[in-house]
């Protein structure tokens, strides 16, 4: 099928992929002065001398916007607020899907970092948790910390940490099959925007003790003026032994590959220069950094893209629904590092029993991978003290 | 019943009168490929190339926030802006019910009229139309005016147009009943806030020619120093005979008095002061200016209220889901004066066959009520020219 084309025909005629559903009945006098006037001054009056109460008499706590600004959406890239709206809406459908979870798109018609910040701030009191999406690099970095730091409920920018966690996931599956241990191997990561960014930090946390992240001008070294801060940051805690170079000389002797870059970044030879049996996760979107079939015949043990056209999709919809289900089921106030990793551990027991080089990952129709990453979730949300709830 | 009590009650059980739902297939990897990505790219492209396709390759032309401030909820005041959710969460299910719009609740953190007008200008990309809820006047004028002129989309408020759209059909159909004509009433309108205001120009635009407006001081007189602007330009084309006092003294001759103010401010004295056969539409909510019995007794030959204890509800809910609905299939950039005045009139018509003293307006439940206001509003937009789509 060509996605595309039938995906604009579909968009067409479905003229919209979520919608309101109205929870209470609203067909008599009785019914409509309890959840309108003059019942609905009641739980206003509650939630007046409590704002916690919100959670409980409104939808707040289950309630979620998909925010973007547009400047990084797919592999697109800036395309304007508006643009991003199938993407926001078709995650929303996902979220409510998967994880039972009500959530809105939401453009917002700037790219300045204050404005983007204020307006979420300012519009917080409705929701229970803050999904942002497609924000460029490294604006969307500052907006995530300040606003993690400024609201009380969790934030999560799905293109860092939604995207390290499925990686780490797949990891975690293709490390079972290699006997390896994640700090014993050398990573090369290709795409050093939001993404390459994110996951390098996770992997850091999570053990791995070499890795090497490339742009598309080589190999980032400490020191090198033309970095953005958040690069400069990942500098001086990569490359130890300061190499410098190309991709190529990078992924020489590497273990692991991981691409959050474009189609055609890797070549046969790169992927032949690797250590023996090389792990390959060629996660760029629709077409990956080396197609499978060419990264196998060049000696690839395991390949895992962004795409569902192959086998082992490392696809953030595996995270996303889980997650906030599970952090909004504990009434969490943020979204922490035990609790990504508790989703990517979550992620990788959904393969259990079927694990094999061929099958890292479930697909994430399947609907019994999101309750074990929001149990899972809501557990490490409990444990590392961030739950309101339980 | 006691519905306050019951209320609280049912909210905690209910946790949400709305949610979202999805209405697309999400069950395998071909609809997630269709709906999400790789898909999703084509109409992502389709509207960063004209932004107006935003309208009918996403939910965005049926979608409308009910946005509030939490200053002015209800009755209740200046409660919060977290505490005015029950009741814009309530009215987003009204919304759908009754006009199928997918309406969702948001409250904004700030008092700043600059900083409301900026951030619902900020997230209007994701709207077909705007509803404010529930913003204290004078702000709530500002902030729609600035809106309307910014945004092409509709803007609302419905404390203001609402109220004087249902008061309206209200008149409309207690004049077919006692056979005078709007221009011949004297009119006293007691309540100076936005409801109160825009009741006024609105019958002053509809032919009303003598309106006195009050406040809790008494009769608003042109050149009075402690009136709001919004009530000072009032104040120039109302009371033309410069009458001042109390509720008490512009109430003496007077052939309709609506009340949008507080319960007990009308007394039967003052009842009886009034014109012979007089219409009494006390909207104070939940408790009326004056008990319809009491009313009666001292003379009234016609009362509605805000109240659904009492025959005659004047309620708000017969009109926003219709307007919205009308404005929403025909694309109207603007919801504008002929549009309420055909609001009102399809309220007004929903009454045909039933209509006496004690039935002047169909319940707010009648579904068909709102289709005549849908129908009515949409060929309005048609023939003032702001409809996009016929």
């Amino acid at each position: 099928m060509n996605y595309r084309e039938e995906s604009l025909r579909k968009h067409a005629e479905w003229k919209g992929k979520i919608e309101t559903r109205v929870r209470v009945p609203l067909d008599g006098r009785d019914s409509l002065s309890l959840a309108y006037t003059p019942g609905v001054a009641e739980p206003c009056l509650a939630i007046s001398k409590d704002a916690e109460k919100s959670f409980t008499l409104t939808r707040r706590w289950n309630t979620v916007p998909v925010i973007t600004d547009g400047t990084a959406v797919l592999g697109l890239g800036d395309i304007g607020p508006e643009a991003g709206m199938p993407v926001m809406e078709g995650k929303c459908a996902l979220f409510k899907e998967f994880g039972d979870v009500d959530a809105f798109p939401i453009c917002v018609k700037s790219k300045d970092v204050d404005e983007i910040v204020r307006t979420i701030e300012l519009i917080s009191g409705s929701f229970g948790g803050i999904n942002l999406e497609d924000i460029s690099a490294p604006r969307c970095f500052e907006i995530e910390r300040r606003l993690k730091k400024d609201l009380d409920i969790p934030v999560f920018h799905d293109d860092q940490h939604g995207t390290a966690v499925v990686i780490y996931a797949a990891l975690i599956n293709a490390l079972k099959i290699t006997g390896q241990k994640i700090g014993e191997l050398k990573i090369v990561i290709n795409g050093a925007g939001s993404a390459g960014i994110s996951v390098t930090r996770f992997l850091l946390k999570c053990g791995a003790a070499d890795i090497i992240v490339c742009d598309k001008a080589g190999i980032i070294r400490e020191g090198d003026k033309n970095l953005t801060a958040p690069q400069a940051e990942i500098a001086r805690v990569t490359n130890r032994d300061f190499r410098s170079g190309s991709l190529y000389d990078a992924m020489n002797g590497a273990n692991l590959f991981i691409g959050v870059s474009g189609p055609g970044a890797v070549t046969q030879d790169m992927v032949r220069s690797m250590a023996k049996d090389p792990i390959l996760f060629t996660c760029a979107n629709p077409v990956p950094e080396i197609l499978p079939e060419l990264a196998k015949e060049a000696g690839a043990y395991i390949v895992g893209t962004g795409s569902s056209e192959y086998p082992n999709q490392i696809n953030n919809v595996l995270c996303f629904p889980g997650l906030f289900r599970g952090a909004l089921d504990v009434r969490a106030s943020d979204i922490n590092f035990e609790m990504l990793v508790a989703a990517a551990e979550g992620i990788a027991s959904g393969a259990e029993g079927r694990l094999s080089r061929d099958f890292l990952l479930p697909p994430a129709y399947e609907k019994s991978v999101h309750k074990k990453v929001a149990k899972a979730v809501s557990i490490a949300a409990i444990e590392s003290g961030v739950a309101r709830m339980n």
